[in-house]
């Protein structure tokens, strides 16, 4: 008989949370005796940068920014590397500049709707007032309050703060149909940094002696927890697709929740896993009442840049729905909006024909890259179902969509020159005309291995328990790890690397009592 | 032997939150047996309208916001009222615009120094962050902000905040010398509505049934708990300063924090009780954790509107510290500052002495109340210890030491006529001029019924045991109303009201218990 092989920690994933976990291992506790099962053939999971584009630059196609720098000990650590940070970031965080769909004026800027104390009502709201119930939409949630306070607001106003709220879904990735009323708007802390080339940033775990640990396209199909008579504890056996199957103490799970969301559903997705025992009931269920989001990214490289470098972020406002505004006149605006009431208004700004969608039927979060990196660059983000379906599209069919958008983005940038879609025209440039040349987009719906972005909470959902049930782990060997497993810093790349941190100290506190309990037999 | 008066409520003040206990006892309980005496020859406490000024209008010195519009119940059924809402509103809520002290323009619209996004991160610290513990002062916390976060900001950004973080002490009418770090900034809900006249608010309540209660200009001096053996229970004998005695079921206690503690330490002070069985010792020491500070009301009458009426709101910053920030740079960024580092920083930046002080020595809020309702007045907001000294000096005094100040805000308001104090002159104005011509202003840090203006938490005192101590009341029988003796909405009418509404709930809800044992004997 072969002996098995057998490591003290199995990891399954090399994103950033299976890598700090596997770093904090090997050097904070000497547990050399470790594997990581990437399925992929790259290391760094939803942390990526693209190819090099039109300008020989790659992007970011995951998490572009540090986030809550006030309590990111990630990026307090990484500004304070003597050799410098391992990327270069810059923090970027103006008031963004919101251009009005009908106008393309500045809405921030107009004196008369003031809109900006009525946005920071509406999130004080939604945050701390409101009371909906956990199954209404984010968006019943808005007209809600734009129910409750209409006598404090203008017509203008009403109309406004309703096309604003949007701007939440580039915060989610997620339409606010599906977004949930009650926890919209996490609580941030401090600034935001943004990172050039973020995606480089797992190279620092592999380049500080963690490459032997990887093992490339090997996707885990099973995790069985099994007796291990001899020792008399549990340990688990992980099955890789190609057959093969090995034994750990401990299994660290680094899969999108995505993936644990089809593998408790015994769903035989390519990159799910079969546990056995299966996941318990309460975790199966907690799982099935979180969802997953998508925020896109769609990079628009131009010939070179020919647009103002003052203002780094804006949002660019979909059309308006007055009609809602005038169908919220006939409400009692003492009492939550019925379903009726909601449905009535839901009629009145549902989205077209999902094959006739246009551009001008959402909002976009837009990074004015030129600014902070110096490269002819704008960026834009849009959310789900926008995502999945442009994700799917063409260069030439993304210009076709985008472009409306494009232009209104531009002329804010005191940029009026005539935009084309010119991948292959390498002629010299009018000074009247602006070139854009490529676009550099993001995958994540399409791609099997992460279906999506990143946590959404949604209608329906439930967070905390979600969370509660989750930190229990699988088995007790098991544990899980990534953006979505924790409650300050979730979605992002600093919560995910402090869910590394609070699960390997976990294993190391179970592993002594095992130890205390078997030298006491 | 003279029978002695017994009412089933003894009412001491009739502010705001008395008489609205009043009203309800009467109207929703049918509790008419009740008395109110008030040690003013007025109604309306800390609620109050001035003398009518150089343009026949009065102004008021108490309380000029319904704040926290979203779940000011007050504030909603006073705008639901068919008659039109007792007072007029106005919701002025734009952006405040900041005004640099050195270089006269608008700090928040400087998109180098981009200060508002560092003062939300300032907040957030502040609210969530900081871990400085209780008695440290709101400054300490804000040199620890800045030492902290010292890498990510430039030294401009470093110099300004600083000054701007003193804004809050407009809120708490309180030194950041002498304001805690830890709580500085309440939650608010919503925006805030501007009301002109709020003072005649109470009216409302003596309008409507309760005016034969009130007994002006009668000061209660003792309050006596004692044994009614007839009915098995405890009642009060209320005792005024001029000898009389009532006895009470209940009294319903609204004399200011500033007062009550007073009267825990058994101080002698004109408008203090003498409570018999003294207030119990937890009691007492949760009042000697708790503060109360002095925002000054200042409005300035000119002979006409000659400003623009664009901006509503503006803070006027003092002058700075670069030295503060040079200090900061030798120290550890990961550490809270030293006791003996603080006291370093605390030299540079401490006022002059007291008998020098200058007005730039200080922030201050800035209304222009000619925009909202339409008078040739601007008004300035102070906070202790300024109030204290200014709310003592000649209308001549004022006018010298406010100078510089009025002269920067009619500039901010492209106002740059030549400024005299003009009280007497009634000759015509060379339009060239602009000329004050008179000063209201509040009185309460020398009224001997208020000591202040509302609940300040000051460095070493500890909110959350004074609040849940108070709301026990005083032998069951003495129920604590008013501003001080609620979290949301502390501070504020409203949340004075929500005192009476509980408090009264309370009494109804003994009484009922007393009663059933009655019966059952």
């Amino acid at each position: 008989m072969p002996t098995i092989e057998h490591y003290d920690v199995v990891i399954i994933g090399s994103g950033v949370s299976g890598l700090k976990a596997a770093h904090i291992l090997k050097h904070e506790h000497k547990i050399d005796n470790i594997k990581i099962f990437e399925a992929r053939d790259r290391i760094g999971g939803r942390l990526k940068v693209s190819e090099p584009g039109y300008h020989n630059h790659g992007y970011d196609m995951g998490a572009s920014w540090h986030h809550d720098i006030l309590i990111n000990n990630m990026f307090h650590e990484e500004s304070q590397r003597k050799d410098g940070p391992y990327r270069p970031y810059v923090i970027e965080d103006d008031s963004f500049s919101i251009i009005d769909y009908e106008s393309d004026k500045s809405l921030d800027l107009d004196k008369n709707i003031n809109i900006m104390p009525i946005f920071n009502e509406l999130i004080s709201y939604l945050s701390h007032v409101n009371s909906i119930g956990q199954d209404a939409s984010y968006k019943q949630a808005v007209f809600n309050y734009i129910n409750k306070m209409k006598s404090f607001l203008t017509e203008e106003q009403q109309i406004n703060i309703l096309s604003l709220s949007r701007y939440t879904e580039l915060w989610n990735g997620d339409s606010w149909s599906l977004m949930s009323g009650m926890e919209p708007v996490g609580g941030h802390f401090g600034r935001n940094a943004l990172v050039d080339q973020f995606g480089l940033y797992v190279n620092k775990f592999v380049d500080d002696g963690l490459k032997e640990c990887v093992e490339l396209s090997t996707e885990v199909s099973n995790i069985n927890i099994v007796a291990d008579a001899t020792n008399n504890k549990k340990i688990a056996e992980i099955v890789t697709s190609d057959g093969r199957t090995v034994t750990a103490d401990y299994v660290i799970c680094s899969i999108p929740l995505s993936l644990l969301k089809k593998s408790s559903e015994n769903s035989k997705q390519q990159g799910s896993i079969i546990f056995n025992p299966p996941i318990r009931e309460s975790l199966t269920n907690a799982l099935s009442h979180i969802s997953f989001g998508s925020l896109g990214k769609f990079f628009f490289e131009f010939d070179s840049i020919k647009w103002d470098l003052t203002q780094s972020r804006t949002i660019i406002l979909d059309h308006k729905f007055p009609e809602i505004i005038e169908a919220i006149k006939q409400f009692d605006s003492d009492q939550n909006l019925t379903i009726e009431q909601f449905e009535l208004m839901e009629k009145l700004s549902t989205e077209k024909d999902f094959n006739e969608i246009k551009c001008d039927e959402y909002p976009y979060f837009v990074l004015n890259v030129a600014k902070s990196f110096n490269i002819p660059t704008i960026l834009l983000l849009t959310q789900e179902p926008l995502t999945s379906s442009l994700e799917l599209k063409s260069q030439k069919e993304l210009f076709d969509f985008f472009k409306p958008a494009l232009i209104r983005i531009l002329k804010s940038y005191n940029c009026d020159k005539l935009l084309s879609f010119e991948p292959d025209n390498s002629k010299s440039i009018p000074s009247t005309e602006i070139h854009l040349k490529n676009i550099v987009h993001s995958t994540w719906t399409s791609d099997p291995y992460a279906l999506g972005a990143y946590t959404s909470v949604r209608a329906g959902d439930a967070f905390d328990p979600f969370i509660e049930e989750s930190l229990k782990g699988h088995q007790e060997i098991v544990r899980f790890v990534g953006e979505a497993f924790i409650e300050e810093g979730n979605g992002c790349v600093w919560g995910a690397e402090q869910t590394a941190i609070r699960e390997v100290k976990k294993i190391i506190e179970h592993d002594c009592e095992i130890k205390l309990k078997t030298s006491h037999i």
